[in-house]
């Protein structure tokens, strides 16, 4: 197949690089959206409840977007639905983090701070950009829901890690562990110099100090320490996954693979 | 306690009767909306994800509203939280419709459907009640959200009842299984006779017609059989309720009661 998806696109990207890039950004969306599903009525209050069910909404909508237009791009035919629910775990360009396991609510709301802190200036650019007005549409309706993550998993943040002692030492665990998966958000491979080349994304290394300006203002307000060591596990964004992923996908994709394109 | 709970309120119920509707309301819209919480990140297609993890919500936010008025009325300083995760099986006070295990997607529709046609009259006369504005207030909000369930929840009784042969099978099947717990809606009780008298809430026998009316409209669109037999199964509204409401409850309870008012 590789000769239809190498065609030119009209703007200065090839139909391949840029359905890469759209399943990223859906990918991400699709993935974490899943994994703050699996809070739905197991939260510990009702209001956490309706607040993560809210998030896990808002990213599911945003894959719908990413997906179709990826699709479209793409140009074989497959729907959202059909690129959300047939494609194989090798086949997914999500970012390590967001794949990782829930763990408790502190460590829930901390990979989410993570992601949010990076998806917020990644859409604000997509949002502004003229390149692709398919792909600003999109952002601009997802940055405004963001806007609104990033806020809640802040406060969140900050007040459990400069909670009690049991809950900032839950977040500063969380933090260690999770840190060495947020590097991936910024290590740009030949797709991305492409995407960034013809005007579509951002260059990723861009997004680190604003990035990083977040972070420091949230963690230090949290009383939490930022770790150090720059190792950055890698490899959602080119189809290397943890195992995690593949039960993600069992759970999600049993039905649609039970019954094809049924809504039983 | 049945001393303090009493004491008059000042609109012509007691306390305990009026407490006693108001969890009845809130414990519908909990057990309901945690069943179709379960679909979350389950569904077959990303659109009925969405539609689905929406009903939840808007059923959640609703307990929220029914659960605190009932914690206010009863006046022993117990929270919408504490209600709905401090409280054994034997306590709730829903009907045994909305405990009952999703099954298929079909038969989650049709159990959905069911208790809509119920709950929008309900809500509709209590949000034009002058006797109790609180009430009232709740039931202006919620009875916008289910309108809009019940023209979903008809719409896909509709279109899978009069779909393919196996669907039409399927919702057959659903109907006539849930047919024998749809009684339990109009079978007034006591508590039912004293909110009835004093005002507050409609009779429910008065509530048959209109469900009748839509149901058996629904029904014909959807080329399904009405079925016979009067009997109905009772007991959820006192507190009698089947073992599924068990496993709810362990579910849903499990971190509150492990991690005693903790966000963790």
């Amino acid at each position: 197949m590789a000769a239809p998806l190498a065609a030119d696109t009209d703007i200065g990207i090839d139909r391949a690089g840029l359905t890469e890039f759209l399943l990223r950004m859906g990918d991400n969306a699709l993935v974490l959206g899943h994994r703050v599903s699996e809070w739905c009525g197991h939260s510990p209050v009702l209001e956490e409840d309706i607040a993560l069910a809210n998030t896990a909404l808002d990213l599911i909508g945003q894959t719908q977007l990413w997906l179709g237009l990826a699709g479209e791009v793409e140009g074989r035919g497959r729907t959202a639905d059909n690129l959300a629910y047939l494609r194989d775990a090798h086949e997914f360009r999500n970012i390590l983090l967001v794949e990782l396991p829930n763990g408790d609510f502190g460590r829930t709301l901390m990979r989410q701070f993570l992601f949010d802190a990076w998806h917020l200036p990644m859409l604000q650019w997509l949002s502004r950009s003229s390149r692709d007005p398919r792909i600003a549409e999109i952002a601009a309706k997802a940055v405004k829901e963001v806007a609104y993550h990033v806020e809640r998993s802040a406060d969140l943040v900050i007040r459990l890690g400069d909670g009690s002692e049991e809950s900032h030492a839950r977040m500063q665990t969380a933090l260690d562990e999770l840190w060495p998966y947020t590097g991936e958000m910024f290590a740009a491979d030949a797709t991305d110099e492409a995407a960034t080349a013809a005007g579509i994304a951002p260059s990723l290394a861009s997004l680190r100090a604003p990035w990083e300006a977040m972070v420091d203002e949230v963690l230090a307000e949290a009383t939490l320490k930022r770790p150090g060591g720059a190792y950055a596990h890698k490899g959602g964004r080119s189809g290397r996954h943890t195992e995690h992923l593949g039960y993600i996908l069992a759970e999600m994709q049993f039905l649609q693979r039970a019954y094809p394109g049924s809504t039983w």
